[in-house]
């Protein structure tokens, strides 16, 4: 039985991580993968220590730093259900029934959000990508679209403006919700061309996605955009497939806790980063989050004793 | 007249300059110095993205990050006072009697707690330190003690044990509460000596230190340690002398906040890390935070709209 399980390899997984094992605490760490939303990231510039760093590889500095230290770490693993027993909690994944632990810490972070529009499901991987670090220079020379207005958008047009001829970043809203300064920056790039109040409607394409369609919210006018790929920034839904009675959720289906502890309603049970309903998903709050909930497992655990 | 000031320059401070000059308020950061409780740090493992790292180079890829942003920073300043009148900030520093703001994120962070006995004050800069990575190095070849148990103790403890013969390390309760990581690393090295139960009741020396005195609580006996310096590193205290009644403070006279967005009983007014009740006091968490108060200003600010 272990001290402590932590569900995801993001910067909260990987932060507790640091800290438990710091703690010498039993650890085991299970993750499907190192990449997380952070990991997704084209360039971050707002993470403390780096002017700019590629999102992945500063995931891979995290990691890293937690390989040097004692702790069990399961990649390529998904965690498929939680339950307690007494004061043991039950873990069951994709490679085994059960592991045990005395407490759990859930950073299982975020995946992306779906347009939910015709066409998105069929074209995965032939047109449609939600990681532009991943499959963005699969499009160099050819022209492509991002859904979203937010900072990840905004971070995947400039990347993309590198190697396409064209850059269509497509706004539901009046106004893109991005901090100024990227907004700023695009107007002084040509080949980015933001379109507000619009709807997108349907990914078009035969093999290769070869359009977008979007409803201009002021006109009513249907627009086609000829694109060959359709990157998607739109936000994140949480990660909390596995986990159901042990803990309670917001209206956005995010994991309730005590912002000074990152509890959850179950004792021992805690939740850190971005599956959690804290306000803001940014990685350095993300890291102290999970540093929060890997000493509250340790207070916890010594209570215990 | 600022959106923002921001009174500290730790970890805090500017992971909130980072996050406010990306959102484009004109802010102001005003600090004594970059150093803070983390600079002092001899030795970092336990911020993310950073395996090992001297406190004082983290410190300075924090300043430069800030640095190549758009926001005004006053060094070598000091805060004397907040007031707030209507529903304007105003900041008397040592420099000048008023700076103006919208909103205020206080950051100061905190002060090392002194033992206050006998010859402390008198020594200081004489064999009494607070500070290991500032003057340690002044002691090579000479024996010397720490005064404390925690993490930062163990860290001055390895530092010094680099170049002095024999290091202390006094210790008053029964038990040390650093990690247990640090406490494993101290029995390996042969030159440092844990002592607990140690009461220190004096710093004896004639122009520069020569010796520390401690009661053993188990046996009541006195002794004394034949030491040059006395690396004092028993906690902190919060500086929070320049504000009043625009916070609530808890036993420990650290600020009131809410957890969740860094907000203090007065609107507008934020603070943020270790200043603050926030229960773990560590550089990754402090960012978090700071990230956290200057989101909160910002959206202070858009609401004033």
């Amino acid at each position: 039985m272990y001290d402590l399980i932590i569900i995801g390899g993001g910067p909260a997984g990987i932060t507790a991580g640091i800290y438990a094992a710091r703690k010498k605490l039993d650890t085991l760490l299970i993750t499907k993968n190192y990449i997380s939303q952070a990991g997704k990231a084209v360039w971050i510039e707002n993470y403390p220590g780096f002017k700019g760093i590629v999102g992945l590889d500063l995931m891979n500095k995290f990691k890293e730093q937690l390989d040097k230290l004692e702790i069990d770490i399961n990649e390529g693993e998904e965690v498929k259900g939680i339950k307690k027993k007494g004061n043991v909690f039950e873990i069951r994944t994709t490679e085994k029934d059960r592991y045990t632990a005395k407490t759990v810490i859930i950073t299982s972070g975020r995946d992306p959000r779906p347009l939910e529009v015709p066409g998105e499901k069929e074209f995965i991987g032939r047109g449609v990508s939600y990681c532009v670090t991943c499959d963005g220079p699969l499009f160099a020379r050819k022209i492509v679209a991002v859904a979203g207005g937010g900072n990840s958008a905004f971070m995947a047009a400039f990347e993309l403006a590198k190697y396409c001829p064209k850059v269509y970043l497509v706004e539901a809203g009046a106004k893109p919700k991005a901090d100024e300064i990227n907004q700023e920056r695009a107007k002084a790039v040509e080949i980015i061309e933001v379109i507000c109040n619009a709807k997108i409607k349907e990914i078009r394409g035969k093999d290769f996605v070869n359009s977008l369609v979007y409803e201009d919210q002021l006109s009513q006018k249907i627009n086609e955009l000829p694109v060959a790929g359709v990157f998607i920034e739109i936000g994140s839904l949480p990660a909390t497939g596995f986990v159901k009675d042990l803990v309670d959720f917001n209206e956005r289906d995010e994991i309730q806790i005590d912002p000074e502890t990152c509890s959850t309603k179950t004792p021992g049970l805690f939740a850190a980063g971005d599956v959690t309903d804290i306000r803001d998903k940014q990685i350095i709050i993300a890291g102290g989050e999970g540093a929060k909930a890997a000493l509250s497992a340790y207070y916890y655990l010594e209570n215990l004793k």
